[in-house]
């Protein structure tokens, strides 16, 4: 396995790749990784000749009051977790090099973000789509995989790539739990014991509305407050987000409950953000 | 020649070509092809295995008080001419085909657009930065031209596929003029005969820079003020929209001549928007 700085260099690597016939499949991520990620990385695996994983912590996908210099970067053990998984080569640029002087050149998307987490953080689609735009063409892959939990970005990169014409196929992938439940993120390394065991509010909220919607509850509005008395109710120091039933494709608001839709949470625990979604496919 | 109208289709046999170890060359136009797009055309197949023209008026890159439907549409004339230069592919797609319903993504840069053209066309460089991205995606080409009357834009181009790390190089091409100095240009089928005449003194103007440049001038502001009132003084019909000195490399004005400048110039003659520049290299 090869760790590749330079950004010359991997689009180097990727063309004689390219050249050579080889298929080459990607994942993006921000390191600190976990079973999530590896989830991600078995996959390509499995189905490409050369397997890239980026790790890149990229500031302009992170607000001005948000955690990029606190974000965790545990480069050697994401290594190590890497090796094992039999990559081929981990990209590691510097911010430098992938925004030198003079940098002004971003990738927007108009509709998609201006729900869910895009609304309580402006610019940071901007800045994701800007970024796996830059990776696309650096890597050069024939596919890319992104897990569902982020599954707003999902759907941004999806449409992204076929609204610019990308010439590669982006591929989702399930959520990756512990074994109670909590869905894995890097951001979990920020909780404290007791606020862990808070953190699966998230968890018991989609468990919630699965038994409500198995039972045939088919508004929208008396389910989110439903959710959201739970929430309050079952641990006072949580401070919601948001808590949305919105069309699994478009991302808009919905009242009633029908085909496919997506329950997406975004709530704090202690300073901790942290998000989860199910997805339902419902009769019309 | 092939003459390919599907986004699928091209980006099907770019495929094949990359795969076959065929280099492409790529002239991005709207049509109405003159001298000057021939050139671009004629040094692309000077260089490289394949050579593909893309015919597409942007929708994206007009504003809604502009010359859209007027544009003129001529595609038999310019497939003859496409023909005659050995090209291989016109890529000829639909706008419902680059812009499906839904679509949504766009590409922005922050600085080079708020100087010259762009502050008299909001929009149009992101319609330019988009469609070029997408016409890239689909023809894959190795290396694509673009005509120095169009400046901004060129720069524009060049920064954009620096910054997204598009792998592809951007080539410059001179001006193309009549034999009496006017620029080429699809819009100068918009002149009358008397307009065509007037339409010499953005010609004249960069002439009459370059001849007090030549005797020492070096002061911007005192330059600029002389060609307005010689435009305005010949030409009493001219509706000037920017006469400036900017760094050729930022487009940022200037005040001093000095190093690498652009003089560019935008002059209604009638209803008819042309612009013209000339660069000078100038000891510091």
């Amino acid at each position: 396995m090869q760790v590749i700085e330079k950004v010359r260099e991997m689009q180097e690597l990727a063309r004689q790749w390219r050249r050579e016939g080889y298929s080459i499949g990607f994942v993006p991520t921000m390191g600190a990784l976990h079973e999530g990620h590896l989830s991600l990385v078995r996959e390509a695996r499995k189905h490409h000749d050369r397997v890239v994983v980026s790790i890149f912590v990229n500031p302009l996908q992170f607000g001005p009051s948000e955690d990029y210099n606190r974000y965790p970067r545990t480069f050697e053990e994401d290594k190590a977790l890497l090796i094992a998984e039999g990559v081929d080569v981990i990209f590691f640029p510097s911010v430098e090099d992938l925004y030198p002087q003079n940098y002004q050149t971003y990738v927007t998307l108009e509709r998609l973000p201006e729900h869910l987490c895009g609304l309580s953080r402006p610019g940071h689609f901007r800045g994701v789509a800007t970024v796996v735009t830059k990776l696309f063409n650096i890597v050069m892959p024939h596919e890319a995989y992104f897990g569902k939990k982020d599954y707003q970005q999902f759907r941004i990169i999806e449409r992204m790539v076929q609204d610019l014409n990308m010439d590669l196929k982006v591929t989702p992938m399930p959520i990756v739990r512990e074994h109670d439940g909590l869905a894995m993120s890097s951001r979990n390394r920020y909780l404290t014991p007791q606020e862990r065991q808070k953190a699966l509010i998230l968890f018991r909220s989609l468990e919630l509305a699965s038994d409500r919607i198995q039972k045939g509850e088919r508004d929208a509005f008396r389910l989110t407050q439903e959710i959201r008395k739970f929430i309050q109710r079952e641990v006072s120091e949580a401070r919601i987000d948001y808590v949305s039933f919105v069309d699994a494709k478009t991302l808009e608001d919905i009242k009633t409950l029908s085909g496919h839709v997506l329950l997406a949470l975004a709530v704090f625990i202690g300073t901790t953000r942290l998000i989860d979604n199910r997805e339902f496919f419902l009769e019309d």
